[in-house]
């Protein structure tokens, strides 16, 4: 791990090694650079790629490993450089904390696409060289063009899962323009999905919840849906073809791309949140009887994420969470394995 | 056949049965309805969808066949109500002869996705109940609002092409908003290629053949090509990575997906016009990291279809094309299922 010594020390809660149990430990963080945001962090949540990395699913890890990207907290100090933020803003930090800051997507804040490549919040290493650890821990130095603004309008344990959950869900809708008169589908009502409707809703747009099952029915229409499906009835696609002008899949396991085309409108698209181990297919004719698109979003840049913040704040759309405590971790990993989880688990970094 | 006894007959190539010989026999056409224009056909050009369909490859044939749907030619007479058209005018029909004329896309200029369904120019039944046949014919009769101006710079051979190649170049090219800045693949240089080639140039952006082999090189640079690399070569995915916004394929085989994916830049898109007869696949993945898009394109609308040509006339974009002989239509086919031609057949009605 980070054994440089500094100034700044901190909590963190680590994997060892791929799948072993998380151990509480110590690191150090860096010492404040003149741009940088020292974050004392009081929520962090639960995504399923920390759980991936945690697993070593990618083949990229390396441990001990400190995952955590939904990170909401107070400022506890700052750089001297640093005139965007002062000691008690509350901020959060998402999926990435550098990238080249010169390239065409980050002159325009889509950092997501940096061409050198982003800095990721963990299990990445920086363009000074360090290896990142991320946000389950009690303390992290973020560079302050990648820390955004909680609004006072949201609480921070809600919040946190918005830092990813809420950005993934709340860009493509914008991309593809969401808005009055759209027809969205959101395929899957977990993590992800209780946002997207939320979102898509509040954007103006009809909203329909296709699942596998009816178990979030009652839940969907408190989140705005208008419409649930289960996809399990071949009835489904037959009813609703040629509806939707946008499905945002948040599914990870693959799918029958051709039917859930069928339920397109013309230059509707379908929009893959999630990364299914093996490949999808389709046949062409499925997307040229209505010039219907078939692709994939993967969150957003840091300007985007303030603005779905404030849209949060303004819409009230908030993250549904179960908090838990450090020692828990394990078993949430375990319960979101198993899709238990309504919605988002969010760790409570006093327990730590 | 169309066996009704009308004051119209036409000379027309017929297939008897799925694969036989063209036949030269004689069938009606319907007496013009007062919207209804009558041409006499001079040029027909032969597309390879007229193959599939009289090859029954799509299992919807009714027999005998008149196929053909890139027609050229001058008006001879016109119904009571038609203003548009006189005789003597040069005419062309492409895909459609009829839609319903009430959906949204009928309203909006973008017939090909009429929620009733358009009726095609040949192996379709019209919303009169009858069945079509094509342009391979000295005579057909077409509702005014179907019928485009071929403009004066345009000889009718080479215009024939343009009303399915050209518009089914053109409409994808225009949608995905090529022109100056933009970088544009072409994937397969034949009949619908070497016109994507063209038209791309002519909007101002810069074009790039991928072809399986060399042969082409010298044509694609006459066409306007700036760049020609061989799919053979693994080289090739490395060297253009990331570079395309639009990667136009008119292959009709199957393709490696996440290759040709990974050549485009972000929000790039994947634009297919050919209809392979198995599934396509890809990874996730491959769309993921640059919000990339596959998608698919046929043909266009009426008006575009008049855009495309006076487009073509202003710019000096023509088919390439080989002349033959109403007796050559067999050999023809064959050379086409070979891919000997360059780029398009057309025949010449007076030797009906």
């Amino acid at each position: 791990m980070c054994n440089h010594h500094t100034n700044i020390t901190t909590r963190v809660l680590s994997v060892p090694s791929a799948k072993a149990p998380f151990e509480q430990s110590t690191i150090s963080r860096r010492d404040l650079r003149p741009d940088d945001v020292l974050i004392d962090i009081k929520y962090c949540g639960i995504c399923h790629s920390d759980i991936h990395n945690a697993h070593n699913d990618f083949g990229s890890g390396v441990f001990p490993m400190v995952p955590g990207h939904e990170i909401a907290g107070v400022v506890s100090a700052v750089g001297s450089d640093v005139t965007k933020f002062a000691v008690g803003d509350r901020v959060g930090v998402g999926c990435f904390v550098d990238s080249c800051g010169e390239c065409e997507f980050c002159r325009r804040g889509e950092e997501q696409f940096c061409t050198k490549g982003v800095t990721v919040v963990f299990n990445s290493v920086g363009y000074d060289g360090e290896l990142t650890y991320g946000g389950y821990s009690q303390k992290i130095v973020v560079k302050d063009k990648f820390v955004v603004r909680i609004p006072d309008g949201l609480k921070l344990d809600v919040a946190s899962p918005l830092l990813c959950a809420g950005i993934t869900t709340y860009s493509p809708l914008k991309h593809w323009n969401t808005g009055p008169g759209k027809r969205i589908a959101v395929l899957g009502m977990g993590g992800l999905g209780h946002l997207a409707v939320q979102y898509a809703h509040k954007m103006g747009a009809e909203v329909t919840v296709l699942s596998h099952s009816l178990n979030k029915k009652e839940e969907a229409y408190k989140f705005g849906a208008e419409r649930y499906y289960v996809t399990t009835d071949p009835a489904t696609f037959t009813e609703l073809a040629g509806q939707f002008d946008l499905i945002i899949n948040t599914v990870s396991a693959n799918i029958d791309v051709d039917a859930f085309l069928s339920i397109l409108t013309v230059d509707g698209a379908l929009v893959n949140l999630g990364l299914p181990n093996k490949p999808d297919q389709y046949n062409v004719f499925s997307l040229f009887a209505g010039r219907r698109s078939i692709t994939a979003s993967n969150v957003g840049g840091i300007r985007e994420t303030q603005e779905m913040l404030d849209f949060s704040a303004e819409h009230d759309v908030t993250s549904m969470i179960e908090v838990i405590r450090a020692d828990q971790v394990d078993e949430a990993y375990e319960r979101v394995l198993n899709s238990d989880v309504r919605y988002r688990f969010v760790i409570d970094m006093e327990t730590l």
